[in-house]
């Protein structure tokens, strides 16, 4: 069932007015009476579509559903800017796998240059899709983004388990620090995982970062692009700790 | 450093005639004197290029690689063909990840059709496809793809661990089943992963699979896209078997 995430106070009045308005009539070609899910990011119905207007949809809320698909402990992801589209595919599938937040992070490699308009409004569209995903994937909760123009400006002290994917740990033939990292998340911790852009960390970011308490991991013995780098430690930690 | 897959003749000759004459000299910008990688996904060396011509280009070898990198089994995904160009990305990644084979199968819910001169030229353009992301990901071998019309006409005999990706299975509460198949893949098994399109499988075909031996598993507690889904399977193959 095509699912919803609204406004406290569209929940509460049992209406919506948002852009999702022209989603459900002329996407989804929902009529009256067809069935939706509605979730504010804290509880979560089957709704029932009464009234479908030009700029206001009323629902009538059926059943209160109990889903809570989130992991049980904080996720962030900090990407290094990527080139082109590839933020958007990124924060799509880091939704579908659990994120937390994803922090698209301008790194010495990245090649972007964003300026604060530019930089508000990718923000927009970027929470855009990510919401868009997470109704996709049923998620309860929204992966939030924002983007970070510096990462030497970024307090990494609220995290207590940080990953940093750095692909020369393999060469190393050091194999095992990423499972013994997930192996130990427990119930809300906070973990992060930082991801190189294209041409991956500069050194000096690595040595930075392993000054913060960072601890470089391998992701399997191949080099993996940067957008294929946050995938694989999102669905590993859901495949050591999830699938129990 | 650059690697390049060329064939057997061109390695016993020292010379490249492929389009990857064009890569090498009008996408790297190679000179004379710079160093690549060569492979015929046997053998690979360290190659300085000696002559760039328009037609040949020729390099002497200078190292031998011990390099590999591949998983020690055979993991085959059979991917229900999606819509538009995600095949493409879904290639990409699993590449990367180390699938031996990629069939696109067509399945109940692929949207896609393809008569015998369209199969050929996509199954063309897919092998490219691989083979890029293969020399990208530092394999030693490249992923072999091949579209398969028929789900109901393949033969999974050989395969002796048969992984069906399915998302009702989570519903169910069912959610140990993928590590349970992983945690039990030995060298020289042969892996193969059943991944529907888009709306997912038929439960006609849930049937005929399962009645093939084949064992519903869930990825994770969220509903995975499609292109998602092979990458979680193939990620935590590597997380569990290759980061000791």
């Amino acid at each position: 069932m095509q699912k919803y995430f609204i406004s406290n106070e569209e929940l509460n009045n049992n209406h919506i007015i948002s852009d999702d308005v022209n989603h459900i009539k002329n996407v989804m070609r929902f009529k009256q009476g067809d069935q939706i899910i509605v979730s504010n990011e804290e509880d979560e119905y089957i709704a029932c579509l009464t009234v479908l207007d030009k700029k206001e949809i009323k629902f009538e809320r059926l059943t209160r559903l109990e889903n809570n698909n989130e992991l049980p402990f904080t996720v962030d992801i900090y990407q290094g800017y990527p080139k082109g589209d590839k933020i958007q595919d990124i924060i799509k599938h880091g939704t579908e796998l659990g994120a937390t937040s994803i922090f698209p992070t301008i790194m010495k490699r990245s090649v972007v240059k964003l300026d604060n308009t530019k930089e508000e409004l990718k923000n927009i569209r970027l929470n855009k899709i990510a919401k868009e995903a997470a109704e996709q994937s049923n998620r309860k909760k929204i992966t939030k983004v924002c983007i970070k123009p510096n990462l030497k400006k970024i307090d990494f002290s609220e995290y207590n388990v940080k990953i940093l994917a750095y692909e020369e740990t393999a060469k190393m033939g050091q194999l095992s620090n990423l499972k013994a990292l997930i192996k130990n998340i427990k119930l809300n911790d906070k973990v992060c995982i930082v991801v190189g852009p294209e041409g991956g960390l500069d050194l000096d970011e690595v040595s930075y970062l392993e000054g913060l308490g960072f601890v470089p991991c391998a992701l399997g013995k191949r080099i993996l692009r940067t957008e294929t780098a946050s995938l694989y430690a999102l669905s590993a930690i859901s495949y050591e700790l999830e699938l129990k």
